[in-house]
């Protein structure tokens, strides 16, 4: 599958390198075309592999991934355009994190809105799904860094669209538990839990954890 | 040991007629002295139950619980007082949840601030404890309500408070696993997952769960 990855970092970076491996065709999408992190992965990752502006890699993608900064999302998919995000499904792993102000970040945004719905509200051309925020980019991919059973929590307000991504989840990554929590206003929770990750982060010394809901 | 507890709701009665079981004497504090819910529940439980002002139910207990409506809390340990406060550990398990503006309820403080930490500010003179307050008032004390292994999150800047905290959840409730989060700054993650907590229950049509961080 054709697939567009918006944004360079770890998590961007973590993903794409996983579609690449997973056989499809991917294109990481940056402010700039000749964006050197991005250059830079695709020179070592090889074939399946391209880079481009944010708009390249949305008009590539039948399937879109938002891997940039939250405090970036809004400019990158604006960067995109609307001709390029319409009629595709968009996976939000993004979170808010406002690291401006030092540490622990805070969220930019949260309570009574979310960056998911700020998303969708922009873009309602593009299908939004929230999913893998609440874990580290290399549980993301590989959810069996955890040893024992976790949950994937995802939302959204199309049911189709939350469907393709749970089967994403457990039959490209392997994810065993999918929890779909609702509409997108769910990411308010979903995206909430972010700051007592980043303790539980502290806690344990290694970003290897996940969450298990029990009954 | 004398305990006062103070709220009259649902959390307030279960965990203060869970403390009467256990042998304490305990005095459910309100607003006025003669309120009804608190008069009903010293009748219905009798021996080891009283009633009384937030200040007569703090100046009754050596250890105190917080178990008021989190947008009433600091109204509440106002009338308390810091002479009934001093010297004295308070469990704080209450919840900043605003619902004034319809459901999901929206958190009335949190991000860059929590309600433990304005506690602790307004009462240097007591030492707070971020506790319970991420599970249903049945789990806090009976935690063998949820079948599976699940943590519990506290809080709080000091070391032996905190202590005491875990010795009260283990050796009187039966909590298995108690996870220390750090300072009471925790408390912004430890109060920003109970809107998470709301999707769940949700989720699960039943408040009777609890949450497992899986390395």
């Amino acid at each position: 599958m054709k697939i567009g990855v918006l944004g360079t970092g770890m998590v961007g970076e973590t993903i794409a390198t996983k579609l690449v491996a997973l056989g499809h065709q991917v294109t990481m999408g940056a402010r700039s075309r000749d964006n050197e992190k991005a250059a830079a992965w695709v020179k070592q990752t090889g074939g399946g592999a391209a880079q481009g502006t944010f708009a390249d890699a949305a008009t590539a993608g039948e399937l879109l991934w938002n891997c940039t900064a939250g405090v970036a999302s809004l400019d990158a998919l604006a960067a995109a355009g609307a001709d390029a995000l319409r009629g595709k499904l968009l996976i939000d792993v993004a979170n808010p994190l406002d690291f401006s102000k030092g540490m622990p970040p805070s969220l930019s945004v949260g309570n009574t809105d979310s960056l998911a719905e700020q998303i969708q509200r922009a873009h309602p051309e593009c299908t939004v799904v929230k999913a893998f925020n609440t874990v580290n980019c290399h549980v993301m991919v590989d959810p069996g860094r955890v040893k024992g059973e976790h949950d994937l929590l995802i939302c959204g307000n199309d049911a189709e669209a939350k469907g393709r991504v749970r089967e994403i989840a457990t039959g490209w990554f392997g994810w065993k538990s999918v929890l779909d929590l609702g509409d997108l206003t769910a990411a308010r929770g979903i995206e909430g839990y972010v700051p007592l990750w980043v303790r539980m982060y502290g806690f344990f010394g290694s970003p290897d954890f996940g969450v298990k809901f029990v009954r």
